[in-house]
């Protein structure tokens, strides 16, 4: 199953706000669909955003008539913007389009037709890329694994939020490979249910033992002993290890700490964000509150008179993260200077 | 408004199944539909369960045919009992029928039809007492409120929960009658709600300034500054001050110690159970996965596979507790005295 690629002339993804009641592809043939797409959370996931990105400013350029370079730059850019505004806090989207933004300068004497198959190429190999780096994730993060573990996660940070695989969920799906009989429990992840909907969807399928709760009962199943480490992704981390994810990651990283559980952060090199020296800088996003009272509920669950506060990010400081398993191997503290040694 | 009392020759409670989109009353004519009603939360809420217990057995019992003791007190036993059975964490709910019995018990000379003129003024009283009890802990509550003071809570420990005024939100209307201009986070309350739909709806009907948030951000807010103090009800609350109440609850006093954020439980004296040494002794009500992955949901949520862990409650160690709001006074640690100490 691959969650996002070029197929048929378009942007091929699964419609993930139909799972798991809904198994669906979707075609994607002009780049205001793509931006509602991932503005929806129909793809989703840091990695797999980076994939969309790239595919993304193909989708929107590879009919541009543009007959020189700074016209076709000017588009480029204009794309490139436009994409950028759809999800404010996941680097991997920022990543994909700075790659691609690369490409294109580093071959501004190729005519146009080069640079729209040098776009192609590189959405491609970060396609390539990504499948091969959670991979690496998983078979560092099983390190970290023993056998009969249970593993508490959050949000969807598996194959649906990467090309494959995933980053949190490689780590799972390596240690179901080695035949470690974990278990897993899998918060439900509210407001939009990627837990509920996408983890114990694709872990099932998988064969895993899976169980759902929901959020507010993690801290009840560390005071029972019942979770032996915590693993979830990152949609953005700084240069000092403060890692942005899902709203209530940051909650399960106090709640670990308060309960001596290990709490680690799986993602890929793309998810670094070195220009950030810390957390702070990190911009969070503000969703509707109609995910909270109504979305997907038979009614509104509260009036609509009612304020809403629906930040869909939090960020978990480094000194509550055990270690950050990265697809360059495992880092620990202190981030500052181990982030930098073990990605370069 | 009156959460419950006894009207039209029956038990009549506000439907808090259908709140907020619908406020509609229900007439209780039988003691099956009592049961149910209690059973899926139609009526909850610890003191509110209190005087549905009391009420109750009124209910049950008003047209029995004894004509002698041994046989009213059989019939009396098992009523008890089977009420006993709908829910199993909450105190009041045992408190209040222990009352009933115990006022048949010093009775056990009078006729019959006295004994059932005597159980009905019982449960009145218990109501009363309620009345009384709420109020008291929103006067001691509010002296630990400063102006301008925002408040997080969750569940619903409010007029819903009691006969009309509430026990952690009994503080906040006693703030707003004393100008206070408190602010208010409910956290929405996973799997059912409560928070959402009842707190959100009785403190915006009371002109209280609300926010609704998923349970999963209140550690967000905390590390933002935004909250000054947590108060949450309670269920039932062993002789060491361990508390037991609604799942998230002690979530969020762990999350309060990490934060220095003070964390209180209001309860009335009939919520205690000094019977019980720890909360490792109070028996924790699991419920249906349903409720997890379908009951409010459009569709369901998780694919029928999916196993689910569905605890209605969790216990927060007395250790976590700042203190204890109870209507005889507030209650500081160490709670082993001084619970005795205040409530006698």
């Amino acid at each position: 199953m691959i969650t996002i690629e070029w197929k048929n002339n378009a942007v091929k993804i699964i419609d993930q706000t139909k799972l798991p009641g809904k198994f669906e592809y979707l075609y994607i043939k002009d780049i205001k669909t793509l931006w509602h797409a991932i503005k929806v959370l129909k793809v989703r996931g840091a990695p797999a955003l980076g994939a969309a990105a790239a595919l993304g400013v193909f989708l929107a350029i590879k009919n541009s008539k543009a007959e020189n370079f700074p016209a076709f730059k000017a588009e480029l850019d204009k794309i490139i913007s436009y994409i950028g505004s759809s999800r404010p806090t996941a680097k991997n989207l920022f990543w994909g389009l700075e790659r691609i933004r690369k490409t294109v300068l580093n071959n501004k004497t190729k005519p146009v037709p080069t640079l729209k198959k040098l776009i192609f190429e590189e959405a491609h190999k970060i396609i390539r890329e990504d499948m091969v780096s959670c991979r690496n994730i998983g078979r560092f993060g099983a390190k970290l694994v023993k056998k009969g573990d249970t593993i508490l996660t959050v949000c969807n940070a598996g194959m649906l939020a990467t090309i494959d695989y995933g980053t949190a969920l490689g780590v799972i799906y390596r240690c179901q490979e080695e035949k470690k009989k974990i278990k897993v429990y899998a918060c439900e992840t509210r407001p939009l249910l990627q837990g509920a909907r996408l983890t114990t969807w694709e872990l099932s399928r998988k064969g895993i033992d899976v169980t759902l709760i929901c959020d507010n009962m993690a801290a009840t199943l560390m005071q029972q002993g019942k979770i032996d480490m915590v693993i979830a992704g990152a949609d953005r981390i700084a240069a000092n290890g403060d890692a942005a994810n899902k709203i209530g990651t940051y909650s399960l990283a106090v709640l670990s700490r308060h309960h001596k559980i290990p709490f680690y952060i799986a993602a890929p090199e793309s998810t670094f964000d070195l220009s950030i020296k810390s957390g702070k800088d990190i911009p969070i996003e503000e969703r509707d509150a109609k995910e909270i009272k109504e979305l997907f509920f038979k009614e509104a669950m509260a009036l609509p008179e009612v304020k809403v506060y629906n930040p869909a990010f939090d960020v978990t400081p480094h000194n509550l993260i055990t270690a950050i398993i990265s697809d360059k191997g495992i880092i620990k503290p202190p981030y500052q200077l181990n982030i930098k040694k073990v990605l370069k």
